[in-house]
């Protein structure tokens, strides 16, 4: 599949708002996968299908996550979190994308975890840093994101933390791990 | 065991500012357990033993960590966090305080974790809160627990887990945990 097909794909299933996000999140993606060494084609597509299931109905994707057996405590956390393991499910079942790279990082994109592989941080800080994200913090990311991937993904799940606490919002456990990963095998 | 026996056998295991410091907790203790409706001689006694192993040599918390079984995730955390279920283990085989729910408010005193009972609150709380403590925040937490226990104590775990991250350190996850059951299970 090129990148024509798979953003017609997409395209379908996302606002204009979100299509335009894909578009900034596939080349950052890009981006980041030739910074840091990573598979640019797989980065492409996982870009640009991270977001499949983002508009899926709450109770499809409530479903889906217990029929296959998906975690069940993320129907205890933020519905915000669903859209990416059944995203994964259904990039795989219904848009025939079998690459297991490409799913774990689609799969991992809004909750990261421990031990994520190249591919699934240069996506995850893609979402974070895409040109048409404007949050407070995200520009230091950015310039973290020049020169040192696992600081930028330090300073991103950081901040996502810190965000959801100050909402006193419940954090998905896998969040944490993936920052006490970070932090505990950082260089330095 | 009275009040100035307990005292005396945490008095040899202490420095005096780590003593001076326990007598706040106990005072602290006492005065939330009347306020909170928690049993107000197991406050006393907890919050007296709750740093028993504080100054215990490393090497000897490690191997009582292992030897006794306890969560061995413990060891790949911060280190201040072994005093905690070590000195509810010494409590009970040395001292000799059987009482489970003291036993327990000691083990809990540092990491937290979910669904702890009032007493553990109570004794968590007092130690963040104690009036030698002087660190930015503590006035809030203060304030939040002259009337509401629950959102004094999201207050105080949320700063900690800040703080760790500030530093880039890592955050134990059972703390998380305390976190998001006390956020979870808020009331209006």
């Amino acid at each position: 599949m090129n990148r024509e097909q798979a953003l017609e794909i997409v395209n379908e299933q996302l606002t204009d708002h979100r299509y335009q996000h894909t578009i900034g999140v596939m080349n950052s993606a890009i981006e980041l996968a030739e910074r840091f060494g990573a598979d640019v084609k797989k980065a492409e597509m996982a870009a640009i299908f991270h977001d499949y299931a983002k508009f899926h109905p709450k109770e499809e994707m409530k479903a889906c996550i217990i029929a296959k057996d998906m975690p069940s405590d993320l129907l205890e956390y933020n519905s915000e979190l669903w859209h990416a393991p059944v995203g994964a499910y259904l990039v795989e079942t219904k848009v025939g994308i079998t690459d297991c790279e490409i799913l774990e990082a689609i799969r991992y994109h809004t909750s990261g975890r421990a031990n994520m592989s190249l591919l699934e941080k240069v996506v995850y800080l893609a979402d974070y840093i895409e040109p048409g994200r404007h949050f407070p913090g995200v520009e230091e990311v950015r310039e973290l994101a020049q020169r040192d991937l696992d600081e930028a993904l330090i300073q991103a799940v950081k901040n996502s933390i810190l965000f959801l606490m100050k909402k006193n919002q419940s954090v998905y456990p896998l969040t944490l791990t993936m920052y006490n990963d970070l932090v505990m095998n950082r260089k330095g």
